[in-house]
């Protein structure tokens, strides 16, 4: 089968299909056609969209949005509000503009992020702050914000109040979380604000917005805001579970607890190995070299094996609400994304 | 005459009364009754609804947000914002809201700000970003913004089209004005970009959505569009020249001229004199010794005296748009308002 260069939203499931093996690979890169047949034009398209959109205004700005955006990322968020459309129409402008403001949303969060925690490196690649400073992330991220804004209000004004409302949980859910880290908080509750506010309220609003104008029934919208609420969840344990398990990730962790940074494996191993607060606390006051200690109890504590549990429950129990819309292929991939992102190792 | 505590509002009618003696001062006191009279309880209204408003969120997001809103400022946005309603008729909850809304956004822009600027200092007080991090200090912002769009699309969704299209103003302002800096740009076209944007499209926006929630014709919105444009102007040029002028604001213009903030006062200054350009080079790469002699030199050129004179001349133009809307206290109240802006020496 001859098809045209994969777009970067597919690549979630390219890079998966790419490394499995047998059957599984066979069936994988069968359903990786069907979503290139399905969204693969829509998804170029909005990739072209958010090029020029994060272009517009004055460098440096638009360099340092660029920068980030250009880079490319996995396109999640884009690609489960067009397959949510696609679950129960056709995939309109108005659809690929709110693609666009969901990634344009997670950008501005990434580049005022970065600023946050002092991020180094992002996408393999030194962050926006690195090559431009700390003053023109920050205004960059203030600029892709207007533009997410006023892409709303041009392609369906009436997502402007829900989209306020996501702003409210993302912004929320930051802030939470820095004080957490401050205070070294290891409580599941303050993890869990943290998890919906940062994470699962922009996956929630896509899928939610893309049912909505695909033309879904308010039951089936309401269906599609649970699934984007639990993958958003699972994505974000899974990423978590990752920093200890991958070999690539050890720079992040090390920068993560350092900070004191929340996470649930820290939490859950927290609870089972009385010898981790106090090591944490060592870390963040500076005693560096315990570090390789803290990873291994973690570890061994079982808790990334609990963390990849709940998300698999929660992955389960976002796919028995994506189950009750109406079947369609749209579906099934969105079923098979879902699946992917829960189970990937690297 | 016996009256309850002035509002925040009216401090710059207020210190300017107290400190003119005879026939002007007398005026003026007479003009402060009439405001207070006129929009006093609503300002109260606004200042109470402020307090609540950025108290919404988690810390320590809104102590950083309370830290800044909280010590006062003189609110002149809400206040014109409020006489421009008056102007065509009831100051109604929906002015009061959009008078709050203007402050928020006016309080988001100065947390970043001072992040981008590294400000040490604001209202008498160390800044936020002094107190509570640069972090805490980007995040207080993002979340009064979040605060001011929600306030907007409860109040009057309507304005939401306009208010994100001021936003992309005053981010579009911030970020020439940071490439100003940095390539040491002392061309007027920019200057004049980075007022427009960062400070007289919110004086303008406040101006005519006063108006249109006031009941104003287009027509007369326009005119008030247009005065609101002007007083920003020249609220700006004056408190650029009072940066040389007066005693109180040296440490500010060392901040200023180190990070080759561009300012009217200087690019009039370096036009006249070619030896400013290589000293303000020099100031940047470090030579702060240097610093009293730019000063004397941009206060001998004269260019404070022409910074004046043209916010004298912006002023007058602004309040020839503002004379052709139909006469009332609240105009006649604009009118002072912005004689007095144009006015001030300290």
């Amino acid at each position: 089968m001859n098809v045209a260069p994969l777009p970067v939203g597919l690549s979630p499931l390219s890079d998966a299909a790419s490394s499995l093996e047998g059957e599984e690979g066979a069936r994988l890169r069968e359903r990786l056609a069907s979503v290139q047949a399905l969204v693969g034009d829509e998804l170029r398209e909005v990739e072209a969209l958010l090029a020029r959109v994060s272009a517009e205004g004055p460098a440096p700005g638009t360099e340092a949005a660029q920068h980030l955006v250009l880079r490319g990322g996995k396109r999640v968020r884009p690609t489960v509000l067009l397959l949510s459309a696609a679950c129960f129409g056709e995939v309109t402008s108005t659809a690929r503009a709110l693609a666009v403001v969901a990634e344009l949303i997670h950008s501005a969060t990434l580049l005022h992020d970065d600023v946050v925690d002092e991020g180094d490196e992002r996408r393999g690649a030194p962050t926006a702050r690195r090559v431009h400073g700390n003053a023109v992330s920050v205004l960059a991220g203030d600029l892709l914000l207007v533009h997410a804004l006023r892409l709303t209000e041009q392609a369906l004004p009436s997502a402007l109040a829900d989209l306020i409302q996501t702003l409210g949980s993302l912004v929320g859910g930051e802030i939470i979380q820095l004080r957490g880290r401050r205070e070294l908080d290891l409580s599941l509750e303050t993890y869990d604000a943290v998890l919906r506010g940062k994470t699962a309220s922009l996956f929630s609003w896509a899928t939610r917005l893309g049912a909505r104008v695909g033309g879904a029934s308010p039951a089936d919208e309401a269906r599609l805001g649970a699934f984007g609420e639990g993958i958003g969840v699972a994505f974000q344990l899974v990423d978590d579970a990752l920093d200890y398990t991958s070999e690539e990730t050890g720079k992040t962790l090390l920068a993560d607890l350092r900070e004191g940074k929340l996470t649930l494996p820290l939490v859950v191993a927290a609870e089972r190995d009385p010898r981790l607060a106090p090591l944490l606390t060592g870390i963040h006051a500076g005693r560096l070299e315990q570090m390789d200690e803290v990873r291994r109890r973690v570890l061994e504590s079982g808790a990334c094996d609990e963390v990849r549990r709940r998300a698999d429950e929660v992955t389960e129990r976002a796919l028995s609400a994506l189950a009750e819309v109406p079947a369609s292929p749209a579906r099934g991939l969105l079923d098979a994304l879902a699946r992917q992102l829960t189970a990937r190792r690297v």
